[in-house]
């Protein structure tokens, strides 16, 4: 697999894994992590759906089981509404541990909350076993399956739940969740009122935004955490290929960096390189103002920590690269329990990231290059002819680069409404999401000091004002739009009816 | 096949087949059929896109031909439009020659005309012959995959089309094809600034509009046209059941109707029944103030002339039957050449006919019941289950009813906007379709003395005025929408962005 391949899947998918813990997790408790605050208690229902496999053809009749959860502690009947968290590319408990946002805003807005899982992941396999066999079985893995999924779910929930008929839904999602989020309000309207798309990156597609706009965006929150770390980190790349090149420099690496696996021939210095530069990816995502565990157990400010081992380019290579493995360590071994680094833990088999390498491969085709200049990465170009023939020899599918913007619009959105877009502004994917209002009803919130959707994580007394800000801009959103929703319901209700034939003398507001 | 079956695939498809000579017809000029005025030259090119087979998975990467038709005489590509005609069930040309409102507006709005054929009709066949083989083959005939061929058409055309990359299209359609123009509005506003969705049912699904109300539409034209007319057919049934059940009945009936094939058991009577039926049926749709040759080769008001054969109930039943033939006779022997009456003549297998068929069963799921009281029907309830059982003898596939209010929303539709839904008051269509405002901007335009989309029909002297008001109606709302959209563009391009970052004082007009 190509260079390219594995960072766009690397992205989203396999910074996802599900701990084992989790997975075998299936009863009705769980607590927030977060130590540094009363813990709200997330207690919640697991359920299952039967689900078209094929919502868009009637050649089959196969269904599967959809998973979802349900927590309805403060949801009342009166007044309430369904907040819908649109599961992305991982197991939705796990997703739902790491919201901790719509436990906080349940009570205030009287809401149950909704959890769906994202077909093919986690345990809504449509095949089971055999979802991942072939391109045949992996044909329904869409993001138009999945907010087809979610629709039919919310219609189930309106006719199986009394009291649920006539109440608003918002829909909620981080990340490629968020992207859904976003989409399902844009494509399916009548299902809910508006949509928190907490970074979602709807514009890192085609040519919407340059390539490097990421990677620069990793290589700031380095320059901006310690003196001289993004300078080092980008000093470093060239140290291990000079080492890699001595007689015996691929030991040399491999014991200096504990690898786990010993660094043999030239392919294996490239994928420590890239495992390496996705650390620093994965790190700018998770760069998060308390100790947390959402990809790895991390300290606060987790860079700042890296940046203490990386003050100085200007040493030799071999200390340079010991130096890179101390910052490595932090990311890798917070626990202190780590006995070697295994450079091909992120680009592990899990269900997550097998589902997203092949989501990047079709739809999800997200440019990324970097140039060594405005980024701290060595010189990558985006190759498109490169990443299709990666992707057809992994899935034997090719991408349609184009698709995603011709049906979800690109940046021509403004005939929607109500979406509110966050965007952290140390996280990298940032650059690919909206950053600026659009209309009055697609506002963006941008939150100075935060990382990869940490408005949506829960409450933290370490958290900065600004997160608290943009999560209190966004309740008042979300509460306006529920309480709007309920004046049109009404209004509706009231309505007398307009036969317009021929009236002209009305006011056109058309367009 | 059912009798509820072939009810409801008549009621679009076996009315749209293709007369041979036009399928024949591959150059560049068709002039308008209405002699009654001044012939608008139909001047278009022909044109083929490759098209994906299956936009919504990326297991094939199969392509087919689609076709379309380009008319550029009055476009500009300063300040011009795009119209576009969302092709449905039959070949493109037809529905060109017969939407004489598009080529009359043309000049009007410096327009180019697109008019895309829908996959599965005409010659955009995307297995050739073998379209049509099985549900396999079948199974990416939806209207999912037709409006994701506009949309990729429409992105094709921009690039290709200097001049056109930045001007407005606006979808059109009547019928079926007004259910894709409003749709693709709702779905991809990104590709369209508004819609003129005309004779467009697209309620007449589950239990949006009561399932009698298509049949007492028609009952009400019958009723209107002429003294007991309404009350003469609704008498006819038993007549006919009556006749059937003697000796000779079978054989006098068929000898009465002129029937090319004699009828020879109960089933046949059935079949009998359900052509008559359809007739008026068809009737109702093509009651349009002058000589017209949409369905078949009309006179104006030919439910008048029908109706002067049908003043009578309380004659003999061979006397009403021989009146009944004479009725049958001005819609399947205006020109006096027939010899014979066909009764399987509606359920040809044309093409449109066997797509639309495919399409009943199952996203197309359209109600349709009869009581005799408020129509002149024989009653006739509404049995999904045979329905359903019917569909999967014919095509091995069972409808899913609720698919399309899933989808495209039912009646909650308020949160899409610039659509315009016009309705014949005569058009039995019009039962299923929007005839009040929904919003400001998805407003309803109901048109007396109309049938089945005559808005989209060419300006004859004969339009009675409400058409001719309903029209100009159309055009104001479009060239608003047009110099809208071009307003929005500058002001796009002049706009300062604001970047929104808690500056709470703005006034909230989200949701």
């Amino acid at each position: 697999m190509g260079r390219l391949l594995l960072l766009a899947f690397l992205m989203f998918g396999a910074a996802t894994p599900v701990p084992p813990a989790l997975r075998a997790f299936s009863s009705l408790h769980l607590s927030n992590s977060f130590s540094s605050r009363p813990a709200v208690a997330m207690k919640y229902s697991i359920h299952y759906i039967q689900q078209k496999v094929d919502h868009f053809g009637f050649n089959t009749d196969k269904t599967f089981k959809q998973r979802y959860l349900i927590a309805d502690t403060h949801w009342r009947k009166d007044g309430g509404s369904i907040l819908f968290y649109t599961g992305n590319e991982g197991d939705i408990i796990w997703f739902c541990n790491n919201t901790g946002f719509m436990w906080d805003v349940a009570e205030e807005l009287k809401a149950m909350l909704v959890f769906a899982e994202h077909r093919y992941y986690g345990e809504s396999l449509p095949f089971g076993a055999h979802s991942f066999k072939d391109s045949r079985h992996l044909n329904f893995l869409t993001s138009e399956q999945a907010l087809a999924d979610f629709a039919e779910l919310i219609r189930h929930l309106k006719r199986k739940i009394p009291g649920t008929e006539n109440q608003p839904v918002i829909a909620l999602g981080g990340s490629y969740g968020g992207m859904l989020a976003a989409w399902f309000r844009m494509k399916y309207p009548h299902m809910v009122v508006g949509a928190l798309a907490s970074s979602a990156p709807i514009w890192h597609f085609e040519n919407l935004v340059p390539c490097g706009v990421f990677m620069k965006t990793v290589t700031k929150d380095f320059r901006e955490s310690g003196p001289n770390c993004s300078e080092t980190i980008r000093r470093s790349w060239d140290a291990i290929n000079r080492l890699a090149r001595k007689g015996t420099g691929l030991h040399w690496l491999s014991e200096a960096l504990h690898l786990c696996t010993p660094l043999t021939n030239s392919q294996d210095v490239q994928r420590l390189k890239d495992w390496i530069s996705e650390t620093w990816v994965n790190l700018a995502m998770v760069d998060y103002p308390y100790e947390s565990d959402f990809l790895q157990p991390l300290p606060a400010w987790p860079i700042k920590v890296v940046c203490q081992y990386l003050k100085n380019p200007n040493v030799s290579d071999s200390l340079l690269v010991q130096n890179i493995f101390q910052a490595l360590n932090v990311y890798y071994n917070y626990s202190g329990q780590a006995r070697c680094l295994n450079i091909s833990e992120t680009a592990t088999s899990s269900l997550g990231a097998l589902g997203w390498s092949y989501q990047a491969c079709t739809e999800m085709v997200m440019p990324f290059c970097s140039n060594g200049i405005d980024d701290m990465f060595e010189p990558n170009s985006w190759d498109l002819k490169e990443f299709s023939d990666d992707c057809f020899r992994q899935w034997g599918v090719r991408p349609r680069p184009y698709w995603i913007t011709t049906v979800y619009g690109g940046k021509n959105i403004s005939s929607h409404t109500n979406i509110i877009f966050s965007n952290g502004e140390l996280d990298p994917w940032s650059g690919g999401g909206v950053t600026k209002n659009v209309t009055d009803t697609l506002v963006a919130i941008v939150i100075p000091k935060g990382a990869h959707h940490l408005d949506l994580r829960a409450n933290t007394a370490f958290d900065p004002t600004t997160v608290l800000l943009a999560r209190s801009l966004e309740v008042r959103y979300m509460k306006h739009g529920l309480h709007n929703w309920s004046r049109a319901l009404t209004a509706f209700h009231k309505r007398e009816s307009h036969f317009l034939c021929f009236s002209e003398s009305r006011d056109f507001s058309w367009f």
